[in-house]
C-alpha cells in the first residue's frame, strides 16, 4: 500500500489530484490533504464532486506528522512556499513531487532572475524535471520530482521531435498558446471574473511569461544546443485545455508525411502522446480531463515552415495527471495506472 | 443641456450607464464619474470599450462639487452607502436616481428587516419606484427615483397584467428566474470565478432572496391586494440576461389567446415591453444590451396554469437602461431617447 | 467475458457509452458499434478522445451477425427505429437495453398518443423501466430494459421521496428543468447552432414535452396514485447537465430537516443518489461526466412549499451511465462497476 | 433620403446590417431584404431582437424591382452567387456593396485559383476593396465595393503600419488568428454544433485558408512589394470577435515606443482604429458589437521580433459595420454615422 499526502491541497492541482486518485486502481491511499485556509472543512464539502468518494478533512500542514504517515507527498503550494517544505520531507525520507517552479531550473541564477532567492539551491542538482517522456529513467531514481508547467508540457511535446531530428532551426521559433481559465488557479481575481472572460479573447504577458525559459531549458538540454523561442499565451473562454500552435522554420526540406513519421517514431511507446494522422488537427476537448497529449503536424513547404499543434488538459497532463504519472513511476506501478480515461467529449 | 454625474461608477451599473450615455442623441453631458477605488484612473483605461469616446477620469466623490455641476446624479453605490449620499444631493437641489435598495421600500420596517437601519426614512415617502410602466406620472414629478432591482423588473413584467386582470390567483405564484453572472457585480468572488460557473448551473438563495419582497410590494400595490410568491433565482453560465419563468394558478378559464390579449392591451403604448405572438417564447439574446423586455404567455388549461416567460438584459432594462429611461422622463426628453437599440443578436 | 454491442452508435448515447465502457474494470468486451451513416469509419477517428483506446470501425447493423457475437445490445436509435430492432435481438436471445422511448410506456395508447403506432406492443408488458432505484429487482430478471429519459431521471429523483412519504400533494407540482445542449443530440440544427445558444437562455415546449407523461407514469406507479405535474424545460448555454427545480405543495407540516431525513432514508444504500446537507444546493458541475444524482431540499414553511433541486449529467446518469448500470445488473456485476468516477470539476 | 436594400439577407451579414441600420441617425431607409429560404416571413419574426423596430418581410430577389426602389444594395450572398447579381444592379445604376469574395481580387487568375470561374471579370478592375483606411478616396467614387473579409481586416490593421514603415521584413510573417463561431455563418453544421465548440479550442485550415491571399494582395499593393505570410485560423468558443496575433521579424532596431508611434501616426484621424498605450493588449470584448479595431504593439528586442495584436468584431468591423462605413462614404454621410457605439462590455 502506497501512502500519499497532498500539502497545499486547496488549489486546482490538489482537487484534480484527488479526483484522479479516487479512480486509481492500485493500492494507493490518500492519507491527508492540507490547507491552512480550509483546515477543518471536509474535502467533500469544498469539492462536492467528491461527496461519497473521499472521507478526509483538510488539515494544517505538519511536516513531521505527515512524514510519519506517507511515502510520497505532493506539494501543491505556490513557488517560494514549496521550498519551505520540500527539504523537510526529503530529510525525513519522504519523496516529493512538487507542482511549483522552485525545483524546475538547473541553474539557480536562472531561477533567481525570474522568481526570487532560492533557499535550498543544493537540491536543484538532484531534482528531476518530471516529464517522463524526457526523463523517465531519472524519475525512477528520484527523491524530488519537479512537475512541469502546463504550457511547457504542451510546447515541449509540440517541438521536441522536430528539434531532435534536426529538420528545423533552433531559433526563431514561435509558440502561440491558448489556455483555459483554470490555468489561473482557484483564487478569484479580475482575470478570472466570469464577465471579464466570457465572450472575450486576449493575449497576456507577451514574450515575458516565465514558462518560456522553462521550455528553452528542457528543449536545449534535450538537443544539446540552445533553443530560442518567442512565447505568447492567450486566454480562452473555457475552463480546461491548452492548445499550442508552434511555428518552426525548416532547415531541411521535409514533407508533412515525413515529419509525421519523425513524430510518430519519437513518441512510439509513449502511452500518453498521440500523434494524429495527416490532415487531423488536435482539439482540446478530445483530451479534456484526460492525461493525453494530442499532436498534429503540417509542413507548409512554400513558406518553409512546419506548423505543429498540440492539445493537453492543463490540469491533467499539464499538472496533476503528470504528477500521478510520476507517482506511478516512483512507486513502481504501471505508469498508466489510473490515467487512461478518455477525454470527456463532448 | 442636461448635466449628469455618476457617483459610485466603478460597478456594472456605472459602466453600462456610460455606454448608454455615449449613444444618447439628446443634449446630455456626463460631467463626472466617481469611484474611490479608481480615483485618478482614466475611465477609458478601466473600460477599454470607451476608448476614444469618453474623456473623463474617475474622481473621489465630493457632494458639493458634484452638486454644483450636475442636474441629476445616478448613485451606483451599494445599499447603505447610497443613503449616505442621497439626502445631501437632494438638499442641494440635485435629482437622484438611485440603483441601491435604500429607497425601494415604502415601509421602513420592511427595509430594516431585510437590510439594515435606515438613516433617512423620511425620504421613503417621496421616493418613487422607478418603473415607468407602473409609475410614469410620479417619476415625472420626482426628485428621488429608486431604480428597480433586476429580478423584480423581469418578474413584474411577467406577472402584472395577469394579476391586474384578475384571471389568476394572487397566491401560490412561482417565480423561477435565471440570471447571467454580471448580476453578481464587478467584484471577483468564488461565485463569479470563471471555472466555478462555466459549464455549471445551480440555484441559490432559494426562497430567501431580497428581491422577493420588492416584487410583492410593487405587485400588491398595483392591484391593491396582497400577493404571495415563491422566488428562486439560478445562475446561468452567461454574462447578461435574465429569463423568468412564472407559474400562476388560473382563477378564471382563459385561453392563451385571451391572456395574450390581456398582456397586449396592458403593454400597448409601452415602448420597451414587447408581447410575443402565440407560440413564441422569449430568449435573453433577443434583448442583450437593449432596454426591451420580451414577454411570452401560455395557458395550460388541463393544469389550470398560466406560464409566463419574460426576458430582459439585467444590466440594461434591469438596471442602467431603466435608469436612463427615468432620466429621460425627469429631463422631459422623449422617454425612448438613446434606448431603442436592438439586442445584440447573435 | 460479457460481450456487448451498440446498435445506433453515432449519437451521444453511443459515444458516452463507449467512453464509460473503456473505463469499465470488469470483463466486458465491446464487440461492435453500428451506424449506417458512419459505416466504415474508425470509431477513434470520429471520436478522437478514444484514439488509442478503442480499435473498432463503425459497421452497418446486421441483427443476425450481432446476435451471434453479443450477450447484450444497447439500442441508441431514435424512437420508431428501436422497435424495428428490439424484437429481433430478443428472439435471438440477446438482451436489449433501449435508449429510445419505444418501450418506456406500459400503456400502448399512451405511447401512440405521444409518438406513433407501436409495432411490437406485446413487448411493453415485459419491458422494464430501467431506473434501478425504482425497479432493481425487475431489471435483474429482464430481457428488455427501457432506459429512462434524461429529464425524467432528474425529476423522479427530486420528487419520489416526497411523494412516497405523503407529505406533499400529488397535483399542482411544478417541474422547471434546465438542460445542457447535448440533450438535443449530435445532429446540428438551428437549436444547437453555437451562436444561437451562446449567451442565450430560453424555455421550450412549455407544458408539452413528451417527458412529462413519462414522469407521471413512473411516479404514479410508484405511489399507487395519479400524479399531475407541469413540466417546463429550458436550454442552458453549456454542454452537459440537467438541473431540475421542483415545487411541491406541502400537505403536512414538515421542516427542511425532516424532509431531508425522508430523502436520506429513501436513498440510503443507493450508490448514485447523494442527498446534500441542509443548506447545500446541487450544481451540475459536481456531477459532470459522472453517474451521480445530487439532491437538495428546502422547505419554505410560510409558502407551504417544498423546493427540491436535483442535478445529473444528462449523458451519464441521464442516459449512458444509467444504461451501464443496467448492464451491470443484468450481467451480475457490482452495480457500481466502472461508474464511480467523480464529476469533472472544474 | 438614401434607399438601400439587402439581397441575401438571411445570414449574419444581413442581420448585423439591419441591426446597425436601425440605429443609423441619417436619412437612410431599408426598403427590402431578400432571402429565398425565408421569403414571406417577417424579419422581426426570424430576428426577434428587431421586433418593434423593423417592419419588413423577407422577399424573393427581383433585380428590376429592387433596382427601382434603391440607391445602394448590399449583397449578402455566398461567393459565386454574388456575381450573378452584381452586374445587373450596376447596369441599372444601383451601387453595390458586396460581402462575398467575388470582387476582392484584382487578378482574375488568383480568384479562379482559390474559388471558381469568374463570370464578370471585367468588373474586377473597377471594384474597390472596401477598406476605407486603405482606399477611402476610391471608395468615394466607386460603384462596386468589395467588402473585406473578416480575418484580412484584423490582419491588415495589425500589419500595415509596420510594413509601410519598413522596420520589419516582408516575409516570414506569422498571422495566428482566433475567431468566434459566428464567423462560420448562420447555417448549422458539425463545426458550429454547440457541444462541438463549447469548452473546445482548435485550429483549422492551417496555411490554406483563402483569406491569406487576400491579405497578401492588399498589403503587397499598399507597400508596393510582395508580402509573404503564414496564416493559421483558430476557433474560439465564443460568438463574436477575432483576435489576431502577428509576429514580424524586425529589419531595423526599434523600441516598442517607437513602433507604437509609427502605428499611432498611421492611424491618426482614423475614427475606428484605436492604438492602445504601451503595455495594453487588445481584447475582443472591448469591441464586441462595435466598429472599432483595437491594436496593441510590443517589440521583443532580444528575439528581434515585433508582436502586434488586433481585435475586431468579425460581424461589425469585420463585415457589416465596414459595409455601413462604405455606405456612409458612398452616400456622402459622415463616415462614422451610426457606427460609434462602444463595444458591449461586459
Amino acid at each position: 500500500m502506497l501512502r500519499v499526502g497532498i500539502v497545499g491541497g486547496s488549489g486546482y492541482t490538489g482537487s484534480e489530484l484527488i479526483r484522479l486518485l479516487v479512480m486509481h486502481p492500485e493500492q494507493v491511499e490518500l492519507v491527508c490533504v492540507t490547507s491552512r485556509s480550509l483546515a477543518g472543512q471536509r474535502v467533500s464539502h469544498v469539492l462536492p464532486n467528491l461527496r461519497g468518494l473521499v472521507d478526509l478533512t483538510f488539515e494544517n500542514p505538519d511536516i513531521e506528522k505527515i512524514a510519519g504517515e506517507t511515502d510520497i507527498v505532493f506539494l501543491g503550494l505556490p513557488h517560494k512556499f514549496a521550498m519551505a517544505f520540500a527539504p523537510g520531507f526529503l530529510d525525513l525520507g519522504v519523496k516529493v513531487i512538487d507542482f511549483s517552479a522552485d525545483y524546475l531550473f538547473k541553474d539557480v541564477n536562472f531561477y533567481e532572475k525570474w522568481y526570487q532567492k532560492h533557499t535550498s539551491p543544493h537540491l536543484l542538482a538532484e531534482a528531476v524535471y518530471g516529464l517522463p517522456e524526457l526523463h523517465r529513467a531519472e524519475i525512477r531514481e528520484a527523491s524530488l520530482v519537479a512537475n512541469p508547467g502546463c504550457y511547457p508540457t504542451g510546447a515541449i511535446f509540440a517541438l521536441l521531435p522536430a528539434l531532435e531530428s534536426g529538420v528545423v532551426e533552433t531559433d526563431g521559433i514561435i509558440v502561440d498558446s491558448k489556455t483555459g481559465i483554470s490555468g489561473a488557479g482557484r483564487t478569484p481575481s479580475a482575470t478570472t471574473h466570469f464577465p471579464n472572460r466570457y465572450e472575450n479573447f486576449t493575449a497576456y504577458k507577451i514574450g515575458e511569461h516565465r514558462h518560456a525559459p522553462e521550455m528553452e531549458q528542457e528543449l536545449g538540454e534535450a538537443i544539446g544546443k540552445g533553443v530560442s523561442l518567442c512565447f505568447v499565451p492567450h486566454l480562452v473562454p473555457m475552463t480546461r485545455g491548452i492548445l499550442t500552435t508552434a511555428y518552426l522554420k525548416l532547415s531541411k526540406s521535409v514533407s508533412t508525411k515525413e515529419l509525421l513519421e519523425i513524430y510518430s517514431r519519437r513518441y512510439e511507446g509513449e502511452p500518453f502522446v498521440r500523434v494524429l494522422d495527416e490532415g487531423e488537427i488536435p482539439q482540446t476537448q478530445a483530451v479534456r480531463g484526460s492525461n493525453f497529449c494530442d499532436v498534429g503536424v503540417k509542413v507548409l513547404a512554400e513558406r518553409n515552415l512546419a506548423v505543429v499543434v498540440s492539445a493537453i488538459d492543463n490540469l491533467t497532463k499539464g499538472a496533476s495527471g503528470a504528477a500521478l504519472q510520476n507517482m506511478n513511476i516512483l512507486a513502481g506501478f504501471d505508469e498508466t495506472a489510473g490515467l487512461l480515461s478518455p477525454g470527456l467529449m463532448p
